[in-house]
């Protein structure tokens, strides 16, 4: 149960990501978040100390909802290759429906790619976790035999993710709608190359 | 032979390419460059007239310097397979080594996904011009018999470009020395599946 302050805050993380998903991390200050959630400024400071910090719990926010849609519902699919589509299909709601802009983690990889210091550290160990949970789903799919003993997990996760960028790019960017057509043809190849 | 006032836009948008390499094309302006290059911004304004204007001229530079440096040379090499690879050889190149933050047009898609303007449709067009490179040197190698008849040549493109994009993010953001590594075993796959 969340204390009315933490509900309070919930709510403004909330707001938070869906103007970063559109302005990028950089585009979000304290003062504008301030106005648009109907807040003062120092009461939105009491709950952040600095853009920084803000930048960070929205991060925080967006990652613990990207457990929660994107993880949760792939590992309750059994293991294997209907563990991995799940994987797959909600990663792609997610980049689609979440957020106006799309993932503002995927946004901020690029904002902050030459940023050195805190958020680009969360963010490396954001992204390190999801490889690790990316490969670690592979390699339940090869401990029930579905997919092969030899399988280059570590390869397999860099194109698994290089589908979810790509759709990102064409649904996001182009706004094509064969975006999802060529994400599910790319994601086929992968899974035939995968199987035993 | 370029006049002595072509010489000097051609001077200032190279500078321009190497800030918007780090910065973003919406942390480019006409005064930070001015400053950038010892010119009066009144100087810098006779040649681009708008912010707009200096982002649509920075990028059309840098699609110029891609054309030379990445689509040239893979014309250059005989059709089928030894193409492929030189288109990208020398694209992972110009990621790696051409601008101190990469290629200032991935960054700028993520910039513009949601911009409407002048800036996101000449994006488009280059990336529509782009895709058509790839399919064309795809169909050339279908006619030299190196690559198979049936290859879907729209989504050989999207996953030729999804490894960049993906070797991008490890090199630039995770700046893991296994980027090249990832890249060139996802390009393998490719070839294996595109081939007879």
């Amino acid at each position: 149960v969340l204390t009315k302050g933490e509900s309070t805050k919930q709510a403004i993380l909330d707001r938070a990501l869906f103007i970063a998903s559109t302005d990028g991390l950089e585009g979000l200050s304290i003062g504008g978040l301030a106005r648009d959630v109907g807040m003062s400024k120092s009461g939105l400071f009491a709950h952040f100390h600095s853009k920084e910090q803000l930048q960070l719990d929205t991060l925080r926010h967006a990652v613990e909802r990207f457990v929660g849609k994107v993880i949760a519902p792939a590992l309750k699919a059994p293991r294997g290759e209907a563990r991995l589509r799940a994987l797959f299909d909600h990663w792609l709601l997610w980049e689609r429906d979440e957020f106006p802009g799309g993932c503002v983690v995927q946004t901020a990889i690029v904002e902050f790619d030459d940023r050195e210091g805190p958020v680009r550290s969360f963010l490396l160990e954001s992204w390190r976790d999801l490889v690790d949970t990316v490969t670690n789903i592979l390699r339940a799919g090869i401990s029930v035999g579905a997919f092969r003993a030899d399988l280059d997990v570590e390869l397999c996760a860099f194109e698994l993710m290089n589908i979810v960028s790509g759709y990102r790019r064409h649904w996001r960017f182009f706004r094509d709608s064969d975006a999802e057509l060529l994400a599910r043809a790319s994601l086929a190849a992968l899974l035939r190359r995968a199987r035993l």
